[in-house]
């Protein structure tokens, strides 16, 4: 689970803008899934490191893409979840991008400090397997 | 979707270093979900483009892990879909990693030809909305 439990960074001054009619095309191509939820993937836009992948609710898919905050809707806590509201590890959303059948977003995002409650700068650091070199 | 309908590409040669201790333990790490699945992001390694999201349920980890190849469980057939077999696009699969809790997995791939079924390169190509210019 991405942090909301550290004290340092300001908060982001990000702001959208995606049109009404943006947002509402974008909230219309969106397959959620039986829960109402669609998984959504966040990545750094510049480095391109994959941060974190958390669900997001109709609510939260408008509000990030009216806010330009990265806003999701938390399962373990049943609600809505503003990423870096607790931590300051906020993310500025610059993209918001959905997957060829809608069933899945990408948001390039301006991630402050660490996306992970960890420390670590993404959520994928700690663990990790190596399968090959590179033989193909 | 991924595609799995065209014909050019020749099938990789993907192996796995992974011993039978490692996968079982990453495997024994990894949360799934009530519906026995996992949400696994394929990313380019070198890149970094996140390609696609697809599913995994424990066999498709498994195979993963001990093939090199990217295997997933198809939703919508309702069964094993290892990537490319069809196509051609496989992926040889050069890391796994899980996130902090366990419920996401990260795949770094090298991907041959479009990882999407359109023909793109990544699933997330075709629908693209800017929120923001950048001013976090």
């Amino acid at each position: 689970m991405p942090a909301d439990d550290a004290t340092d960074f300001a908060t982001s001054d990000a702001t959208s803008d995606a049109t009404d009619a943006e947002v509402d095309l974008v909230v219309a191509r969106t397959r959620f899934g039986a829960d109402g939820l669609v998984p959504a993937v966040a990545q750094q836009w510049d480095t391109r490191e994959v941060l974190m992948l958390a669900w997001m609710d109709e609510a939260a898919l408008r509000e990030t893409l009216t806010t330009g905050r990265g806003v999701y809707y938390s399962r373990s806590r049943g609600g809505r979840w503003v990423k870096g509201d607790t931590s300051g590890h906020v993310q500025a959303v610059r993209e918001v991008r959905l997957d060829c059948d809608g069933d899945t977003v990408l948001l390039l995002v301006e991630q402050a400090g660490g996306a992970c409650h960890t420390g670590d700068r993404t959520c994928f650091d700690a663990d990790r397997t190596v399968v090959s070199g590179g033989q193909e």
